[in-house]
């Protein structure tokens, strides 16, 4: 198992596409105002694909435009701290092919807000990174 | 209830800070390699300030120090797609006051990676924004 120089587990390309196929809620960073911000964002997997949701007009569909951006999914189980984290640096494009729309709309991608039913935006997963807590470690050491 | 053009109730400062004040773990967004990346940490909201404990050296700590970066925690059921999540823009400055130190060393804050617990970043919490998803909304519409 290799670990990295904070001691955790390190993922493999095939491990991280593996934890993202199974999620359903992830976070992706965006620059809005010259700030960046993180929002949370329901996806799918579509192939090596990460599928976004977004309203129409939103700040989000706006920043997410061609843009680099960062999105992350993980799971942690506060009581044992265990858990993992999947992080993807990719490029963001809407989808705006009628077919591509069209298949879309019969897969199980969901939407965090009422009204976030508008766009669907691609990311690339050029760059995945995960990490995986060691079984056993202990959580809290506020005397370290 | 104030919503947005979301659909999503718009939490004010004091509800976002009563709800950070509750979690434990929150992600980072910092620029590494001139590419955004997002990043689990374990942290605690210390006043109106968010404590993170990152290892001596690590990308996180070069990447935070000084620098605007973005924060996001959040919670989801995804049975009853209820949930909410609260982003903060600060910026992150390393804790070296060693009086601060040790006060910071007898309070309950974790660390996500096994060996990082050599530094304390602190984040201020200059902009801050939340959202909830209204009770009863319908979180698979696949068809929309």
């Amino acid at each position: 198992m290799e670990t990295d120089s904070n001691g955790l587990e390190v993922l493999d390309r095939a491990e991280c596409l593996r934890l993202l196929s199974h999620g359903s809620l992830g976070r992706v960073a965006v620059s809005m105002s010259a700030l960046p911000v993180i929002l949370p964002v329901n996806y799918l997997l579509d192939g090596e694909l990460i599928l976004i949701r977004t309203g129409a007009g939103t700040k989000l569909a706006a920043a997410a435009r061609n843009a680099v951006v960062a999105f992350e999914v993980d799971e942690g189980d506060p009581i044992g701290h265990t858990g993992w984290s999947v992080s993807v640096t990719g490029t963001a494009k809407e989808i705006t092919d009628r077919d591509d729309l069209e298949r879309i709309a019969t897969l199980p991608l969901p939407h965090w807000a009422p009204n976030g039913v508008g766009h669907v935006i691609a990311l690339s997963t050029d760059l995945v990174t995960g990490r995986r807590i060691p079984y056993g470690h202990a959580r809290h050491r506020a005397t370290d």
